[in-house]
């Protein structure tokens, strides 16, 4: 079983060099934050991850989870010992208000830190994932009282925090949602059966505060009909300490393909007298609630992808040079083989897609800080706002496509000993399936960003990106970092972006046409701005590079390995776009 | 937890207007083998496997297997009654020689058979897959008194059979295999242990034939030392029925990603007194030996990617039609998904790319009969075994690549449903992941078509299979059945086929040219070709139909989607052909 080492080294270059960390801090008046803070803070995480939560990874997958009669559900060993000394950490509030005991740090620090909670140990990380989305959610929509009431506590970690939304006619489609919620003096009574709730019932921590989207009895029909509850296992005393049991519990967990230490859980509410339950903004406003904390979970969700495409590709990375196998090219005994060449096309495109996915999830989650920096006008502030709403489904959507690509290659390179689970590899193989399904399935991604993101503000978005990325290009051209035909390849992807946007536009007559191009919309257009980041990538790293350091040198061949293998499959999206929804939708029901 | 229902009518159709069965069957003699045998057989094969082979797909993977304290391997509950079943019904012996019992039918009339075991069942289908290369391998290279000894009971599958190469230093490279054969009389002791066989040790048949590579003392070193020995578990006695026990054991089982119910053994020659073998072919020929067997069974392989990726179509089929969630474009109410475009993409995805596999699969294996066809001129068979050496890599290489992207396409269309272990699609996804592995792993497949393929007879295969192409497309200008623009992408497809052949034979100067494009070239090649075979199918569909087929009308709607969105990789695989190793092989040792 491989071991993890955070690459603090790359997450720190990405933050700073690429995703413009520094400048965000200023705007955001976090000068304290410099390199030395961001330092130290990557190496203690880089310490926790890998000494404290990666050893439990491999035994968390085959222990699993036992579910009792009494409805509790113990976690594999290790794995609550592991969470207190997270929340002892002060781990759980790094990027939280100070006036919730948070430490007031920006959400993108949290961000590298985060990615090794996830390369370390997935299924442990989604207990923190969930907590902090539904701190967002109650920082953002709950009164003060349920506040001063429930932060504190969560944002310590002491508490966690779970997301209910699917149940089971309601998936990707929220409309069709049954769980009732009825006014009962100053709060609401919940009763209902919610599917696939990660971490909804657990040992690592004295409550959990479960937000639940429910409807009242008087709401109007669809998404517009529904509210946000937060309902606690243990309502709070008057210590604000947990005191009387909720009626609410879970009655299964499913048996699944990965993360098999992450409870998924069937909830059931209000068995008997109905799950007390706090509303969360306004009565009717659940959804949009919600959204402030999906929004974010989509970008955590995206950086899940680097992570566990970061872990597995260690993973073979040491295994390839391990491993001896045959003769490579110009050697004369048994080689090494990531001495082979295919091997090595292997290693470095796990490589360069995992750092591109980086280069994403960074960029978009400095994005969500800019959007609210203070020492910006509304104007920056609104730009920042667009350019985050694009970045959402380019990162959780690209980063965890190519995270199934790279923990298949990193399987791949283990040849037979992949497919053997003690290997390691395919458990984050068997992992990573879950990301392009969870928080909005890529298809939903994919339509977000044709929908919401491109036709709803008839492309204004998407045309400032092209603009970026067109002065970037004309900015850079003549660089020594970048050779002049790569240049012209990624130039070249900027004009097919802009040809599908416009195709995208155009295509509003036939109303088959958004969704028939959408995921190759995605694709085209994420796979363009992980260029043109990992571009940005190499001329800072040749800026940088006194030709002695083979972080810096390495960057720069990675980066054309990204140019030369992935960036041109932006030409197969592009005709798939251009194929429109003919084809896709012409076939009768009995053909299939 | 999804039936199986075997396609017979797109089998049938692919064998006989894409595949050319019957031009075949008639240069083999085999006029007799015309469409009503061939219906009467695929209807019988698909009997067999829906009721019997595919109810035990699940239950098998959840059972697994239990490896006993007196090395006994037991399979799940109702396995070995299906091969009894199986070996009563005839179905091992269809296309071996009368003179052992076999039927004497075309080798690729049981390959839409074995996709239908492959289907239900992959895990159970994996023991007549190996019994019938060890067949294959005995019959064209054993002495005459050894297949009398062996074949009859073989190739009824009263016995079965295993492929034993593997050692733990020894994967892709065979050369360093230690496995030791000393000459006992009339036959050898063999000492040694080998990993990952698959099917070394069961309760399914009353002996098991190992054919084992192992070293003569005086052996050259290298794969030129290499001898090929039948290793019966039990050594037949004068009556031919299994008699004393040999000395070889299964010592451990492995516990892998899918295929739980197919055991894969570490088998230890020679414990005691030395295993009792029986030398096949020459001494120090066994590796050719062997490739007559790797070469069907590298077919097969692909072949399990069709069948695979289409048991995963079928159930996400089964569930797009079922499951309602949202409004679809254009309806007002509640809409099962498959009328959402981006649903219906990856359905049709799935369904081009499987249909494309099962052409590629079944062309190939036709041509392994034409390339012995006894009516057939000694030019005319040489010219079909260039074109199965070609089409060998493609088969394998691509139909398992493909088979990823469509089982997991399958479980995306299940959303959080596919996760779920007890859906079922989960385990075709984990079961699929082991064939670009074994049997060659594909960047071996990707090699053989650059080196052995290519470069070793100068592009000669390769460049008859570019005219092939182009005089097909000449030959359907202006055919309804396919439009002016596609047959324009797919000459331009061929023309970038014809490129990378030339960029090939032109990197001969660079040692790790062919490694470094080897993948891109099998991938771009072989979609080529299946979008040759693609375009066939749609005009034999067009000529056949008269409008009222709903399978001849889909199809050829399945082949302009191919054409739409598969079809235009290729510009991707040829652009990362044309930047060669350099980028590849750039990076130091100490930069990954």
């Amino acid at each position: 079983m491989a071991e993890y080492r955070a690459p603090t080294r790359d997450m720190a270059f990405v933050l700073s060099d690429v995703a413009g960390f520094h400048d965000m801090a200023k705007a955001c008046g976090h000068e304290e934050v410099g390199d030395d803070l961001v330092t130290a803070i990557l190496d203690e995480a880089a310490r926790f991850s890998g000494s404290v939560l990666a050893p439990l990874n491999g035994s968390g997958d085959r222990t699993g989870l036992s579910f009792g009669s009494d409805q509790t559900i113990t976690t594999p060993a290790g794995f609550a010992d592991a969470y207190r000394q997270y929340v002892d950490g002060g781990w759980g509030s790094l990027q939280f208000a100070p006036a919730f005991g948070g430490q007031g740090l920006p959400f993108s620090l949290a961000i590298p830190v985060q990615e090794m909670w996830h390369a370390a140990n997935m299924a442990w990380g989604l207990c923190p994932l969930l907590s902090q989305g539904a701190v967002e959610a109650l920082s953002e929509n709950a009164s003060e009282a349920l506040k001063a009431e429930l932060l504190p506590k969560m944002v310590s970690g002491q508490w966690t925090g779970t997301m209910n939304l699917t149940e089971p006619q309601a998936g990707s489609d929220l409309a069709t949602i049954r769980t009732t919620a009825e006014r009962d003096g100053a709060h609401y009574r919940i009763r209902g059966q919610k599917i696939f709730i990660t971490w909804g019932e657990h040992d690592m921590a004295e409550n959990i505060v479960h937000l639940v989207l429910a409807r009242l009895p008087d709401a109007p029909a669809g998404v517009r009909g529904i509210s946000l509850f937060a309902v606690p296992k243990y309502l709070p005393d008057a210590q604000g300490e947990p005191g009387e049991r909720n009626d609410c519990h879970a009655v299964s967990i499913e048996h699944k393909l990965g993360i098999h230490a992450s409870p998924t859980c069937v909830m059931s509410y209000g068995d008997n007298d109905g799950a007390i339950g706090y509303l969360v903004g306004e009565e009717n406003q659940g959804l949009a609630c919600m959204f402030t904390m999906m929004n974010n979970a989509r970008l955590t969700v995206g950086l899940q992808g680097v992570a566990v495409a970061d872990r597995a590709y260690q993973a073979a990375r040491d295994y390839v040079f391990e491993r001896q196998q045959g003769v490579a090219p110009g050697a004369t005994g048994a080689s090494a083989i990531i001495r082979h060449p295919d091997v090595r096309r292997m290693m470095m495109t796990m490589k360069a897609l995992t750092e591109a996915g980086r280069c994403l999830a960074y960029s978009g989650c400095v994005g969500v800080d800019l959007a609210r920096a203070p020492d910006l006008d509304e104007d920056q502030r609104r730009y920042h706002r667009r350019r985050v709403e694009v970045m959402t489904p380019l990162v959780k959507g690209w980063c965890t496509e190519m995270a199934q690509e790279v923990t298949s290659l990193a399987l791949q390179c283990h040849g037979g000993m992949g497919f053997v689970e003690e290997t390691g590899v395919a458990q984050y193989y068997r992992d990573a399936r879950i990301l392009p399904i969870y928080e909005g399935t890529n298809g939903i991604q994919a339509m977000d960003l044709v929908g919401r993101k491109t036709l709803r503000d008839q492309g204004q978005g998407m045309t400032e990106l092209v603009a970026e990325m067109r002065g970037f290009a004309e900015a850079i051209a003549g660089d020594a970092a970048v050779t002049g035909e790569r240049l012209d390849r990624f130039c070249q992807s900027v004009v097919f972006v802009e040809e599908a946007v416009r195709l995208v536009l155009d295509g509003q007559d036939d109303a088959n046409h958004a969704g028939s191009v959408a995921f190759n919309y995605l694709m085209l257009t994420a796979t363009t701005v992980a260029a043109w980041l990992m571009l940005q990538s190499a001329q800072r790293a040749a800026a940088r590079d006194d030709g002695s350091d083979p972080f810096l040198q390495g960057k720069r061949v990675t980066v054309n390995v990204f140019i030369d293998q992935i960036l041109p499959r932006c030409a197969g999206y592009l005709s798939a776009i251009r194929a429109g929804s003919e084809a896709i939708m012409a076939m009768a029901d009995d053909s299939f």
